[in-house]
């Protein structure tokens, strides 16, 4: 189909047909491949994106029949694109927490946090899962943009004694509702144990890794970092043993299950020319931290004037919808107004569900709004609280 | 194919049954098109990859068909993906002048150069081409990095007044012998007469548009940086119309042509790990600069000691090869002692030609070396100078 055009109908129809052709999307060795690029071939990825200057396998089957597995079993994902920035050296924690609105110095070794790396005028950078392997170790699990240029320029001015490196660090996610059993068969019951945003540094016979609860799908997840890109092909098809009688399939990332679960997507529904209190992660800022940051003047300001625009939940009515491929426009009372910026069809609540940056005035649960689907037409939209599935609720199945 | 696999035979045949499907790339709005987009789509671009997070469209035809187009007409490319970072403000000639080796006080107004921003450790971080639009305006027209993070960090840190931001720039590139006839009938005789890394500021009609005598081929070239992206449409056809006497197709950007006229891809090529002297781009360093900028210790200390290792022209024996999709192991004397960056086999030359990293103990004109190339085997390299292709001579078509 023309991509400009969106196409109505059962979702899946868009993917019909399409034989995967890696030159597609690569020409000349530009872009990075993973350690597992070669298990991802061989089991069948049938699309792949670019994401840090890396190749993303985004579908091995159908985007739903993908979905339904990982609510029902257990899913293996190459997330390799989540690239690290290694941050060592007597400064590390002082240009880390430098990084991010996070008071880090409630972070201890063994634990994570998801921050936002911000800009000084309070734009998000980038999203980050952030690891403290040591008093002066950290990990920034990088969504898509270059913080290592980031991090170094704002380290190298500040004359700040730092080593900040892409290390050899490659990770996978194994989520779904049997993801316990699958790290309980490779790595024994301590890891099954862990808190949230907790991990282990421990290894896989000796294929080097590191262990968190994370993930991005609201479902229980865990993720493997691996630690030496020489031993991709093994740690795969290990997990893909243990997996086995639970029934693990390689999928892509699932856009319908963060969706439901309120997780935003960097590039898409976050942004440089986006704050954390614009797209509803205040949270993401210790307001009693004492450690200046930066960001910290622009930020505390836009707290106390409030923002002008936010990101909302939406539900959007008519016929299933195919994922969203670029910003449509959001109308209230005939004008233009704001922008959908992740829309999919949720096969399990049978409806369109997604977020849209509109300005504050129409933020409020219940507001009537129309979006202008191209090559579709105007769709009625109204604004819902998020997350659009309560982990703690049963969900029928549609 | 398996895109681990490389396949011999006739260039153009891994292309072959590709049919595109905008799905393999592009899954929710996180990645962005350019004002031409749906101009590409509407002429049949059947693949594209992702650069600067935008999709680039890589091919409308076969990548030899598209190269002989260009060597014996003229041709029109989408480089949207050549994102600017623009700076201006009262400090902006200091901060662009910290930024590169290059003695920016020896760029006129009205005039471009091909630069490379360098780290403090003397790597390369992007190799724009930067053009001065004003005493104290410039536009940098990026290679696959996120300049914008470094040059906002940099000057935000020295506290120099400036602002840096993402204009809406979209350029186009207008490629071949016939290029000229075309720019002329556009946009009069003036732009004919531009030196190589001239510009104007004009409109065509009331488009508002900077051309250039800039390009990546070694053919007679110019860019239109289109400076209104609601007219990306309208510009894309008038190019069309203009050039039809002249037989114009739109194509993607020419590897082969490039790697004959010895031009070098950010990314693969160069690298962060990479500096000037190793990638043979010593004339981007004016050591009679008498101003500071980022890297010059490093890169005073590095010419003062030579480089261990260099990228060298290599040709490559056997039959036709694909372009290479990774970096081919380089081996001599039986060890593995570099890689090659880019191969592609020069239907002109009737020759595999390339770039290859080594050793400077190997790096001299004649030496010989192998190449593993992946499912195929091992072939005989040597080093040559580049360019391969003498623009002051005729080369006979192969």
């Amino acid at each position: 189909m023309p991509a400009g055009q969106q196409v109505a109908g059962e979702p899946g129809a868009e993917q019909r047909g399409a034989e995967f052709d890696m030159s597609v999307v690569q020409r000349g060795a530009r872009l990075r491949r993973s350690p597992f690029f070669a298990a991802t071939q061989r089991y069948g990825a049938k699309a792949y994106t670019v994401y840090n200057h890396m190749l993303f396998p985004i579908r091995f089957a159908d985007f739903e029949d993908e979905y339904w597995h990982l609510i029902d079993h257990v899913t293996l994902w190459d997330v390799s694109v989540e690239r690290q920035v290694e941050i060592t050296g007597p400064d590390a924690f002082a240009l880390t927490d430098r990084l991010t609105p996070r008071d880090l110095s409630r972070c201890a070794v063994g634990q994570g946090k998801y921050v936002a790396i911000t800009a000084h005028d309070g734009g998000v950078i980038n999203d980050p899962v952030l690891l403290r392997l040591g008093e002066n170790h950290f990990w920034l699990a990088l969504a898509d943009s270059d913080v290592l240029l980031w991090a170094r320029a704002i380290a190298m001015e500040a004359g700040l004694r730092v080593e900040i490196r892409e290390p050899d660090v490659s990770p996978l996610q194994i989520q779904g509702p049997a993801a316990k059993h699958v790290v309980r068969a490779l790595f024994g019951e301590p890891v099954t144990g862990l808190g949230y945003y907790r991990f282990l540094e421990t290894i896989l016979e000796d294929i080097p890794v590191v262990v968190t609860r994370t993930g991005w799908t609201g479902e229980v997840g865990y993720e493997v970092y691996l630690r030496d890109g020489s031993r991709g092909d093994e740690l795969w098809e290990r997990v893909m043993e243990a997996g086995a009688p639970y029934g693990i399939r390689p999928t892509g990332p699932c856009d319908i299950r963060r969706v439901e679960a309120g997780i935003l997507n960097w590039g898409a529904d976050i942004t440089l020319d986006d704050n954390v209190y614009q797209v509803g992660l205040d949270r993401l800022v210790d307001q009693s931290k004492t450690a200046d940051y930066i960001g910290r003047e622009a930020l505390t300001r836009i707290r106390r004037e409030g923002v002008s625009r936010k990101l909302v939940g939406v539900e959007i009515g008519g016929v299933p919808l195919e994922f969203n491929q670029t910003r449509w426009p959001v109308v209230a009372d005939g004008a233009a107004i704001g922008r959908i910026t992740s829309a999919v069809w949720s096969p399990r609540l049978r409806k369109n569900i997604g977020y849209a940056m509109v300005p504050t005035s129409h933020s409020a649960p219940g507001t009537g709004l129309e979006v202008e689907i191209p090559g579709i037409g105007t769709h009625p939209a109204t604004v819902v609280a998020k997350p659009f599935v309560d982990p703690n609720k049963e969900i029928p199945r549609g």
